[in-house]
């Protein structure tokens, strides 16, 4: 335990008493940190086919295999509602399957976000076919609907992703684009950010851009000043074309801190294979047949994901990491992103971030209660089992900690 | 009389009659622009010296001579309200000098514009002293102070300059920096609006900003979705490393159209000497001896007057051009960026800028009232002198002209 991580961490007295009302003295208690309070996180999308078992056996028993690798570390999610997979079919949402999935992970304690309400890309091409008007009522039911059917298992959504480009957005035409166009970039930010704060209030909200340059600075700082009730602020960080490393880090961190809102990392990643060429601007465009994952650059990315896990745990306003791919199997550009290879292999970066989480900033202590019962402990925020004898208690440790009395 | 110029000019219908109410029929009538309603500026910080002979006999006679020029073709002027140079001594301001320009200019029937009340260069060094909540304190007197002394004389106001840079800003630790860091730059945009406004409620005016990226785009969106009263969006086009040319003209005219608002072009410099390297990304870093203009770079610097000018004048939303400087003498950077060489000699620009304005942008008709005293002309907007016979009367035609009936 170090003072870098101060702000992560709580301390807490707790008087143990029995069933009668007396005292727990001189007995042995161990604390365990069972959730972190942080979101250490993944996009799941797998989970969809093994909620809803809609896979042959084997390639069942493959994904299942792949989850349960992310349960043993993660503790969020990311689930997809791309509009275009999601309702490819105006009025035939995926709503049951997508439900399903999010039950289940739900049960396995993992914390959700559903990730995107609004994009202009992968949007339902059905749009195009419609007025300004329409688009906008289109999107307005999609969001009511959505977030309505998942309220209680979602709470937390990237309601407008990727609005920086959204009105230039030139490579086809998309609805979305439009009414970008029509309503300007805040101006949609906001008629979104309303809605979806109006159908589900107690919501974590995100605004998410992989733009991290003073582009997306001026455009938080444009909407909160318009009253725009955002949350969060989600920053992609898809570093295919190198690892950003300490220094940038460190300064984006600075720039997107003066807002005072919480930082999620929503979209990380950080290859295992080698660098895509700086020539390419949008990443799509870099197509190659195999993009293999090596030893060598496996200990780069384990480097790398040390390196970029500590200086986000660190800073006090970052919340949430999520890495994009947990595997390579079906990642974005065939990128070997992932913290397992394509056959469920873990990497060494699968080995360090489970260190970290589970090891480095966790917490299992055993201390001894005094004469009157009482223990005073440290660890890092979250949620705990106190167990002493055969007897266990739960409860979460939150940065300020009244004293608690606990019967067991 | 084209029509790429139609939404410069309205037609109209005026009836004429003697003292007595008969029409006065049959007459040939003059009808001649006396001023356009378009602003046609530069920067005459020379006014100061000029109106407030504060300079010897030969050097006033020079400067006499420059303006006498500027008077010839323009209709508008930007005043300097630097706030080192305005009130170098805490309390001791610039006031009367600025004044007697101001009214001197306005007696020539020119329109006048302050530049600017809040910029973080050229800014008071005696903030360095101060807290930013006395700093915010000054800048909100030193607003209320010279909006309120040049009420009626200087009614447009550049209110804050460059601020897309202005939080970043790291040449050198200034008080204005330091505010826009802690208020952000929407927020510092909507304090200082919000106090000139309150001021000078009837007052134009502007953002300005030599950012013309997405940068600034989104700034503006934001600030006029977080309601800042912004009038025209103020545009500098410094091209010291060559003219812009059509097509990126165009294209900003394009993105800074979404919002609707009136354009000024601010600040404009087309040089007539060599163009400064690409690779200066800051013009104040390019310093050279001598910066000649020569008779080659004479006739180009001709020719892109005339397109730009023209592409601008052309623009429905554009409503004022400035030329940052009218002559070479004591230009920024020591460029040939002026109209006049540094002995005042007219450069083949200042003949183009003057055909434009005084020729082939100008109303000068003859026309003869029927017998019923009637008369329809149709003109550039502007101030008029009706002149028949010995007899004359004064108008300004607008673009929704009613008909009217004058005596003579």
């Amino acid at each position: 335990m170090s003072n870098e991580f101060a702000h992560r961490m709580a301390r807490k007295s707790i008087k143990l008493v029995d069933g009668s009302g007396n005292p727990v003295a001189g007995q042995e208690v161990q604390l365990n940190l069972t959730n972190h309070k942080f979101l250490f996180g993944a996009s799941t999308f797998d989970a969809v086919e093994v909620a809803n078992k809609s896979v042959d056996p084997d390639r069942l028993a493959f994904l299942e295999d792949k989850m349960e690798k992310f349960f043993d570390v993660f503790n969020s999610a990311t689930l997809p509602f791309y509009w275009d997979r999601f309702e490819p079919k105006r009025g035939k949402p995926m709503t049951e399957e997508l439900q399903n999935a999010a039950k289940w992970l739900k049960s396995r304690n993992v914390t959700l976000k559903g990730h995107p309400l609004v994009w202009h890309t992968l949007t339902a091409p059905w749009l195009l076919d419609m007025s300004n008007k329409e688009i906008l009522k289109a999107q307005f039911d999609r969001i009511e609907r959505d977030v309505t059917d998942f309220k209680g298992l979602i709470d937390m959504w990237d309601v407008i992703n990727e609005v920086v480009i959204m009105p230039i957005f030139d490579k086809y035409d998309n609805g979305i684009t439009r009414l970008s166009q029509e309503l300007g970039r805040v101006g949609i930010i906001k008629e979104m950010f309303a809605k979806t704060r109006e159908v589900n209030p107690n919501a974590t909200l995100l605004l998410n851009d992989f733009n991290t340059s003073i582009n997306y600075e001026i455009l938080i700082d444009g909407c909160l000043n318009a009253g725009v009730p955002i949350d969060v602020i989600g920053i992609q960080s898809h570093q295919h074309q190198g690892y950003w490393g300490r220094e940038k880090l460190e300064e984006i961190l600075d720039r997107f801190s003066h807002f005072g809102l919480p930082i999620h990392f929503t979209e990380n990643t950080l290859t295992s294979g080698h660098i895509m060429p700086p020539e390419i601007e949008d990443l799509n465009d870099y197509q190659i047949d195999d993009w293999p994952t090596t030893p060598e650059f496996e200990e780069r990315q384990a480097k790398e994901v040390e390196e970029m896990y500590s200086i986000l745990f660190k800073h006090p306003l970052v919340e949430s990491i999520t890495t994009w791919k947990f595997s390579d199997e079906g990642a974005w550009l065939g990128a070997p992103a992932g913290f397992l290879r394509k056959d469920n292999s873990p990497k060494p970066s699968y080995d360090v971030v489970k260190r970290l989480i589970k090891e480095d900033w966790h917490t299992n202590v055993t201390v001894r209660t005094d004469d009157k019962g009482m223990l005073t402990f440290e660890g890092f925020l979250g949620d705990y089992d106190l167990v002493c004898g055969d007897k266990s208690v739960s409860f979460t440790l939150e940065k300020e900690s009244a004293q608690d009395q606990f019967t067991i």
